[in-house]
């Protein structure tokens, strides 16, 4: 068990963490079967038939590695973006990217504002780059606009992290007023604008392409991990200017994207039709959710994302069991980590057995706890 | 093209730099189709059927993120190396391996020691944390193991790193030699012992798991890419003590693994038939490489790995022009990067098909270079 006796003192100051810990680790643990995979937003209606093709043609070339200019893939996105190619760099998935952007802007101690119960996996590599987190509280639900840009500027904090539409909680600003809020910031700060969750959204959630793209300092990060059923692919890239797009090739694994997973970002950008039927299956689930939510005495909240929080009414010990009872009954959930968002579970779309299994077992389990 | 104004000091003095330029931006550059893929150490002779069954069978499970822990694939390569799964740590390659090692146990400044032209992306990943390289020049042709051990002392560096088999050149070390370099280095002095070619060399080259594995300050890394043929795929892994590869759990990207390249990877381990095999056609190739060669007046180096590096007999202009002069045939091969070592072209194994594109090609080109 004993480890190098000279890692840096960053990393000897770092705690082994795991952002998540996955529904095969609990499996694991506790000796249960996840039937119902509803925790993790990821997207149990799957990816397009065309997608699956692509990877299965694709994977005679496996002994081949990606171009590591990732050429066809941003040249593709850029044709659907009406965007340049250079204004794309493609990671594997978000997490990579965030990562690599905390990398390009974090030194030792240096602030980083992100909002109070947020995605973890940024604060993960926050802490593993030595900055500091400044956290502003939710107001209602939703990331607070005005704190976080109040605490930027306390702070003269060069990156600020803000999801939109969030993640835990599904709430979402306008695009105005998200443009604005860009604007406003000191162009010596990078915002990340996280859009993981840009296609179920409602259409006046998502700034427009061109009213963000003239700006160095704020990157877009959007992946094929949600509405297009890849989260296993792992495929994600950052829009931004060209100048800050290329700074990622300074550090970037450039021989690091899995060639199925480019195949699979194509085909998958190229079938828009199944697409916008996953989303219209992504939105009655969510009301499925809603339903399930509200015959049992509990609150769902409004949602732009491929889950739903649900209030509990009560604490984050509740919302702990309830969570933990589920998964006695083979659906796998989560929920926030902090109060006051840790009130509330949060659920994931997915195909009808999987909605089916949670209505079967969340009664049971709420009796349980009365 | 304006790019943000307030990234570290350090990414600011970094150039946008490519450790390999890919076959296929050659391609687009150029004008030129390739035609025989032997520059890249890839494996033309592809995965085993059952892998690509296995990926093909995976695919349909996509949208799940992949298991954070890696818990099965660790566990089959703790079974298959005869150690415990908590020795190994599993990454997305070994070039992503390599970053993690370097972040670890780099600070700005800290002296890096490795052999002047050994691997250019470890290299990418030293200047990307700030460390300082001191290079130890290759004796005849191979690394140097006392000048490495003396460059360690003398600069007192937390990190060398050490190919076995070697890549650009093929040479190879004794496994006593490897194991005894190992002993003598301080033990605040990290080796990485990258084996990406191990399945290739000859036997009494690989230091036995057990001769290191007591050693927190040994890692080895190994790769699916090579004698595998899943380049394309991404699966790299380390072994060290179980406290040193826990430590990599402290700032890997947890979710970063492509949920088919896990599938495959545990495939290609199952199958060692296979790949018994696939590296007797490699030996194969490799005779037919050097026999090329020298029906051309050029000499074959040695090699233990997937490649052979091929003595020019002149310089480094030389070597690039012939490289040059194979792309125009459509046969893409590399060189090594600094003198002497550029005097040679590197040509890595593949089918009959590539070969005997590479055995036409050659004679042409040098003749219109005499």
């Amino acid at each position: 068990m004993s480890a190098f006796s000279r890692f840096t003192p960053l990393i000897g100051a770092l705690p082994s963490t795991v952002p998540f810990v996955g529904p095969e680790a609990i499996e694991r643990q506790r000796g249960l079967a996840v039937l119902a995979r509803i925790g993790a937003n990821e997207n149990g209606f799957g990816p397009a038939p065309s997608v699956l093709a692509a990877m299965r043609d694709e994977a005679g070339n496996i002994w081949k590695y990606n171009d590591p200019e990732n050429f066809s893939l941003r040249e593709a996105l850029g044709i659907h973006l009406g965007i340049s190619p250079t204004n794309i760099a493609i990671g594997g998935g978000i997490d990579e990217l965030l990562g690599q952007i905390v990398r390009l802007v974090i030194e030792a101690g240096a602030p980083v504002v992100t909002s109070l119960g947020a995605y973890p996996t940024f604060n993960f590599h926050v802490a593993g780059f030595g900055g500091r987190l400044v956290t502003v509280p939710y107001v209602n639900d939703r990331e607070n606009l005005d704190g976080l840009l109040e605490a930027v500027r306390r702070e003269n904090a060069p990156l600020v992290y803000f999801a939109n539409p969030d993640n835990p909680m599904g709430s979402w600003w306008d695009a105005d007023s998200i443009v604005a809020f860009a604007r406003a910031l000191p162009e010596t700060t990078m915002m990340v604008l996280d859009e993981a969750y840009s296609e179920t959204g409602p259409a006046n959630s998502l700034p427009s392409i061109a009213s963000l793209i003239d700006l160095p300092n704020i990157v877009r990060t959007r992946t094929f991990s949600k509405a297009y059923g890849l989260a296993g692919s792992r495929t994600g890239y950052v829009i931004s200017t060209s100048g800050t797009a290329q700074a990622f090739d300074k550090i970037r694994n450039h021989f690091g994207m899995n060639r199925l997973a480019t195949a699979a970002a194509l085909a998958a950008l190229k079938d828009q039709a199944y697409l916008a039927d996953v989303v219209g299956k992504i939105h009655a689930a969510r009301d499925r959710i809603g339903r399930i939510a509200r015959a049992n005495g509990l609150e769902p909240l409004p949602s732009a994302t491929n889950f739903v929080a649900i209030d509990t009414g009560r604490d984050g010990a509740h919302a702990r069991a309830i969570v933990d009872g589920l998964m006695e009954h083979g659906v796998f959930i989560r929920m926030p980590g902090v109060a006051p968002l840790n009130r509330c579970i949060r659920v994931s779309v997915g195909p009808e057995a999987e909605m089916a299994l949670f209505e079967q077992a969340l009664p049971q389990v709420l009796k349980t706890l009365a």
